[in-house]
């Protein structure tokens, strides 16, 4: 291994490989956002929302990162003030960011400080595409109801300028067709292929659970399309392209918890079910649900993630295995319920894996920085709420 | 070199840098295929084929998924049965997928098992990528001639619903334009751009062979998209942009059994002859072939693919030289014939590269497959036997 | 760390990690131009300029290539003969392209040449993707004003059939909208996320100064683009699509001197910038000046590029920190002038680095080369005059 001896650049305790991997990780990550997502909401709206989609989860993009390095990545990162939450800080210095990485690891004090092998910046890096991505899929579900200086508003970095939301008018909440199908592929196939970066960067290193994470990520998503296509055949009688999409989403959120602590048997499990319970919830339970007609959800974030992800952190909780579940965090003990973990044991390899448990903090810390400047804006909260809710019950 | 030691996820013979190139390889090789294939056929053919030929190519890359871990994988390339054809079994479990990678090696017994420096996860990740946009560039030939529920019936994984097949009509035959260029180029580019991840992850590791067989690559397809530019506007009296991307593709598919194995200015020549010979098959040959007239090849499969295939292996026979040889398979002997290999050798060099001869295996075996499935179910093969002897013909 | 003993392939010298960075980075900077500005273009011009100026992005990515091996990077990169200046050479031989890569450093004696851990053949196309962005970007400012055919005849390769260039017609130079605003955003994003590979493989490895190029460049993109909107909506009273696509680019090329030599807060300062005053020369300014008015550029390159571009050189020059400096390029010494350095330190420190440096000898002997051809066709050189003239000033 050839390095250049005592650089400043290569310190004793940077890996290359895993560098190189984590960084191209975040662009694969940063493409399933841009122009991924943007193109998928731009085309899969009715055509009078396509500009407007389009730029909410631009503006998002970008208004995320300032606020990430400003305050939000040490906040769910850096030193623990409280569990969950830590010491509001800046990720803007030199000292800060060439330092060696740092995480702080499961709950279990027999876990010691994860110190990956790249820099810190790296880490600010990969870590905000999580974040990035987690507020446009939040735009997702309020599509075609606020317009982009609303959404301005709503994320939080701009003065408030104007606020309109509520619920599409009647004839908007109709089903509509994709305004391009093409380009709903298109984004839809980025968002697909940059998922190999969203779980095959969560390990933090090349290792192992980085390539299992990308093999079983794409046999779930796989095994979800074709699920959800079936079902399209067997019950409406033809294929829906549109439900192929939202099959492969669902299948890539319900894997996410698990990726790299299942066995690929596992995935295709998991990429049945995913493929199927929120079809069932979307296709005929919304529709004999007086609750769940009453939710304005424009693309069906309510079904795709917050259904898939539930179903994600259970299916963990009883598949993971102790071999891959070692590998993922050196500590021994913790297995899926079927392994013989029981069901508490399962609720913790579901519930801790640190990738989850980081993406949750985010999500929780977004809406609920999110919320209480809506609120002190304008005091009407009832939106919010759901929203929120929504999201807590997502724990992918 | 900064190591956890022994832990469990980092084993002795992994490289972090093979396995950072390798998954980003496979990624990039999944682009090609979503969204490269799926937006290139959704916008080079007739509009009211768009929605269908975008759909079979997404149906297409699902279902070989699933195929390829339940059987194809180890079909491939597990313990050899008989040469060219490996036991089946499922790449499903953990203990096969975290252990070391293993290749065997060309068929000159002095060969050691080649084993790649990573897990085999990430090898079923790779060669799925190859795989998949196989049977994806199959479904080029047939579009607007198959509806989505036969193509779910020809891949091999669907209970048939129904099938047909056939000519598509005459006048759906007369030369048509693209309904959308500019996504015809963003597919095409993307295709383009993805190609360094199939030649450049075709060596299995980062090494000097992934360097020369990626800029041999881009050098090819550039030099074959100018000559078919060049010929369009001495012979039409225009460019064609069309003409471009197909130049393009037939400077990508020459140059991959050589990529890695012939200096650079070879892969000038090669472009030269990638750009000039499958033109003059397509846009004259054709024309006064009755032969060629018969076959309903919609997208031009037969000379962007067959021919350029073809082409590619002859000229690797030639060019390759003993040097680069050597550092890809580290087995002295073997060069081209113009190196003083003499004929056999040549024939060697082109038909015994690894990555060549692996993705002649997928091909065969994907299109040995589903003929017997449509022969069980139709019984009506001569489309298929059409379809077969391309593909036997394209040694790439 | 596995490696296998004494391969050829695999020669002491090899840094894996950092070769499988840098043909990653390599990659992702080729689908900056492929599909993303050939998108970008085709879709941001009127419609009836579309399939012309996505040709013209295509037909300059695959002839620089060609002209890239044939003569261009050993002109730029190897041997010097003059200052800025190399001997001409091909880059088309095994010998030359499986050597171990070498880069001549700054003009301080004292720096030793510089030998990246991977082969010249990788190098080679890392540096081809700048010199094809940059001849790309150039397209950008005639587009609509040239036909294919001239753009053939401009770029270097082609024998000259046509010439054809002068001011677009009038009524063409009002302000248009962009053919397909979604699109428009999937090339601006594609660039975006490309811009990773070309700031964060300009350091030639893996390593911190890769890692801090990449958090900046993004901070920086998303602040401009900030800036950009906000000062849309506080004087013309709304957001504009098109101009937050603007303010990303402004915010790209600024940060690119100095992305991997300054602190993170110091991207957020560029960033405000990068989005205010080229966002005054071209809203305000460009209106009032006779000059500028004269000055045909469609898609204003002039404003996104040269104003920008040097911006970020003086901003690097102040602003550049001596611990960054030092791992870039382990000479102790060159500064910001806020950090001590003095103006005449500033300067060096944002002329000497070593990628800048390079994208300027690319861009000045593209220009050069391509003015000698067209002078030598048609001696008409008022329009080319102008376009070198912001290149020269253009340090990025």
């Amino acid at each position: 291994m050839a390095y250049a001896a005592s650089s400043p650049a290569v310190p004793d305790w940077l890996n290359k490989g895993d560098n190189a991997w984590q960084l191209t990780a975040a662009t694969f990550v940063g493409i399933q956002s841009m122009p991924g997502l943007v193109v998928l909401y731009g085309s899969i709206v009715k055509k009078k929302w396509a500009v407007n989609s389009a730029f909410m989860a631009l503006y998002a993009y970008a208004s995320s990162l300032l606020v990430w390095v400003l305050v939000g990545f040490r906040m769910a990162f850096g030193e623990r003030l409280l569990p969950f939450w830590g010491k509001a800080g800046v990720a803007l210095t030199q000292d800060y960011l060439v330092g060696r990485a740092k995480l702080s690891a499961t709950k279990r004090g027999s876990t010691p400080l994860v110190e990956p092998f790249y820099p810190e910046a790296t880490l600010v890096m990969f870590q905000f595409e999580f974040a990035a991505i987690t507020l446009i899929l939040l735009a997702g579900s309020v599509l075609g109801r606020m317009n982009i200086k609303a959404w301005m508003a709503f994320t939080p970095l701009w003065l408030m300028l104007s606020y309109t939301v509520g619920p599409r008018l009647k004839s908007d909440r109709e089903r509509f067709s994709p305004n391009n199908i093409l380009l709903m592929i298109a984004g839809g196939g980025l968002l697909w292929m940059g998922w190999a970066g969203f779980n095959g960067g969560a390990p933090y290193a090349a290792n192992i659970t980085a390539s299992v994470a990308v093999l079983n990520t794409n046999v779930s998503a796989a095994t979800s399309l074709l699920t959800w296509t079936c079902l399209d055949v067997i019950f409406f009688g033809k294929p829906s392209v549109i439900g192929a999409v939202q099959g492969m989403m669902t299948g890539l959120v319900c894997i996410t918890p698990g990726a790299g602590l299942v066995q690929t048997w596992a995935a295709v499990v998991m990429g049945i079910f995913a493929g199927s319970v929120p079809w069932f919830t979307m296709m005929i339970l919304h529709k004999k649900s007086a609750l769940l007609m009453k939710v304005d959800d424009t693309l069906a974030v309510f079904h795709t993630h917050a259904v898939a992800g539930l179903l994600g952190g259970v299916l963990t909780g009883l598949l993971a295995t102790p071999e891959l579940m070692m590998m993922e965090s050196s500590v021994p003990g913790p297995k899926g319920a079927f392994y013989g973990g029981g069901i508490k044991q399962g609720a913790q390899a579901a519930g801790e894996q640190p990738w989850q448990r980081r993406w949750g903090v985010v999500e929780a810390w977004t809406v609920w920085l999110d919320r209480r400047i809506i609120e002190a804006t304008i005091g009407k909260t009832s939106d919010l709420v759901r929203i929120e809710r929504w999201l807590c019950f997502n724990p992918s």
